[in-house]
């Protein structure tokens, strides 16, 4: 039977109980034969500083690389506010994703029937709604140098973030976006600031090349960042996959996410690139949700995102398809079933601790 | 009688059609002797284009720095998609923005009570909404050089654009936020990602210290621009006022306005400092609305965006604030009448043209 190893790294605030479902799941998976797996865990993020001074240890990242995937929950909160720059909770994110070559972050935004009364959309232009958005994320205003903040002679303080791609950065983002395309309705919309930025035209120029030369058969259109922000706002379901870079990836991932009306619910998948040798690629699963401090530690998180984040890993790292497929119909028929976390909570549904609702969906599976 | 002079730009697309109302407008104040206005008339974006080679003729910067107030249309449109970057049609806008020192965006964003159906959020949600988004207009990654893309040895491309921010700059954009907020709800959120730029981080410190040394009395609340994003598709009612860069400012203005339901409808102001020994600060106003080259010369646009334009510089250059609010008065009752362009049409609604619309709202007066 094949067999895999697994880091978990809970973080803060909701992470470590969503945590705990998603490891329960595992034991679950391993002990029903599906497959074998190890698990170690680690602290990341503001647990990882209050133990260690630093946002993830040198252990820790030596763990995460020797993965077969990371299971990461949440970082950050208000306790970590004012600790040093270089050690903050999020920290520790950037650096699995940089020091791992996670250049590829999958981010669908799902439109839960079940759910879509909970959108602030009106349900008609989200009921359906099944988006797939790849976001750069190696790359860009996150790890572009010069950053740095320096104190002129006047006293002025000046700040400075660089944004920078390569052609091969462009390229192999891309590829991503059209593969996953292919599967899916083949179209891609390209988002950049080509009007503004130089790294747009860039962005522009290589993804239209990369499309002619490769993909010649899928639909793309290009459009700009702040429209396609509209856009998704204005008619979400025109989109199949939106690739974008590092920062417009952010913002236009968490609007996406948040017009399905099932923020708690969605997972995400960070993907670096195939090794030759092995055919394995280092991978990182997280689910889009923060670590929502003020509800951490109640039983009120909802472990769907975190769930579905390890549904993921059995696809994109560990082949297990049919698992995942079999996953993805628990979690839709417990839903069906009327079972709510508070998040997602509806009249005449059944209100379920974090713990219920993992429970509910082993029991399905 | 106040003599003031103005610029038209009407620039490309709907740009022009739209103008025409606003110059209507403009000489309907004149001759019904509410002030002197001289008007001067030149071309920006693809026009100035077509006709100078650039995208804005020193003449017509010239007029710009002469100016009382700036009216500007809109540029840009697939005509000019491979024109060479530097003299695309954005490029006049980015230069009157820089060259005045419009460093203060201002964006309302308002849900028109007659048109909150139009919006794709649910009614509850949007109507009464009314936000004022104030962007920074003249730094960050617009305009920080370097800004280039260069060719490597090994072939490839690297593309950089820079984003900087300096103490001053904060200030001053912090105080323009303040001060509104203090004639409105006095709450003002403001919006960075201090967790992955240091341009966030000196954001942050920054607007903290305006507000604890100048604003004590108002409510601060500081939000990840990511979050901010999310928040507003969430429950945008939550905002009065966020004060936020010229990057993100560009997108979550746009994502407050598509929320509105009101697209056509909303203006903005650029603004630049006083002059101390005037009073007077250079200013340009132009609605949020883009040149929509599908339906430009069909008589489909909606002025109002436009002519609302006209209604803030009458509040903001020319001290004119009693025209301004019954000229917002006329532009609620035509919309209470029933008078629609196509973009807010509705079942039942009396659908008009540009000039009609324009026409009424004249006759309203
Ligand atoms: C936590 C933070 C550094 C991170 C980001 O900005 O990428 C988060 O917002 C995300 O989208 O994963
Ligand atoms: C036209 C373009 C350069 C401009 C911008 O990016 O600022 C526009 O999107 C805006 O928001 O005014």
């Amino acid at each position: 039977m094949a067999s895999f190893n697994l880091l978990l790294l809970p973080g803060d605030g909701i992470g470590p109980e969503v945590n705990v479902e998603v490891e329960k799941l595992v034991r679950w998976l391993d002990q029903a034969g599906v497959a074998k797996f190890e698990i170690e865990k680690d602290l990341v993020g503001g647990s990882a500083y209050d133990a260690h001074g630093v946002s993830i240890s040198e252990e820790a990242m030596a763990r995460a690389q020797a993965a077969d995937a990371v299971l990461f929950g949440a970082v950050g909160g208000p306790k970590w506010d004012s600790v040093p720059y270089e050690v903050r909770p999020e920290a520790g994110l950037l650096r699995l994703r940089k020091d791992l070559g996670l250049f590829a972050n999958l981010r669908p935004a799902i439109c839960y029937p079940a759910l879509a009364e909970a959108s602030s959309l009106k349900r008609e232009l989200v009921e359906g709604l099944d988006i797939m958005i790849v976001r750069e994320l190696t790359g860009g205003v996150y790890f572009g140098e010069p950053k740095e903040i320096v104190t002129l002679e006047n006293g002025e303080k000046r700040a400075v973030d660089t944004q920078l791609y390569a052609t091969h950065e462009i390229e192999r983002i891309a590829r991503v976006a059209f593969d996953l395309a292919a599967k899916r309705n083949n179209r891609v919309a390209s988002a950049e600031k080509r009007n503004v930025m130089r790294t747009g035209v860039l962005w522009h120029e290589v993804v239209s090349r990369v499309h002619r030369e490769e993909f010649a058969g899928a639909a793309l259109e290009h459009v700009l960042a702040d429209n396609c922000a509209m856009q998704l706002v204005r008619n979400p379901k025109q989109y199949d996959v939106i690739v974008t870079d590092n920062l417009f990836g952010d913002i236009l991932s968490d609007v996406a996410a948040m017009l399905t009306g099932s923020l708690g619910m969605l997972p995400s998948a960070s993907l670096g690139a195939e090794d030759p040798a092995t055919g394995k690629r280092k991978a990182l699963y997280e689910p889009v949700h923060g670590s929502a401090p003020d509800i951490a530690g109640k039983g009120m998180a909802n472990p769907i995102a975190m769930i579905g984040s390890l549904g993921m890993a059995l696809r994109y790292s560990f082949g297990l398809g049919e698992a995942a497929d079999k996953l993805d119909l628990a979690i839709a028929n417990v839903l069906g079933a009327g079972l709510r976390t508070r998040d997602i909570a509806s009249a005449g549904a059944n209100a379920v601790s974090t713990s219920e609702m993992g429970d509910a969906i082993i029991a399905e599976m």
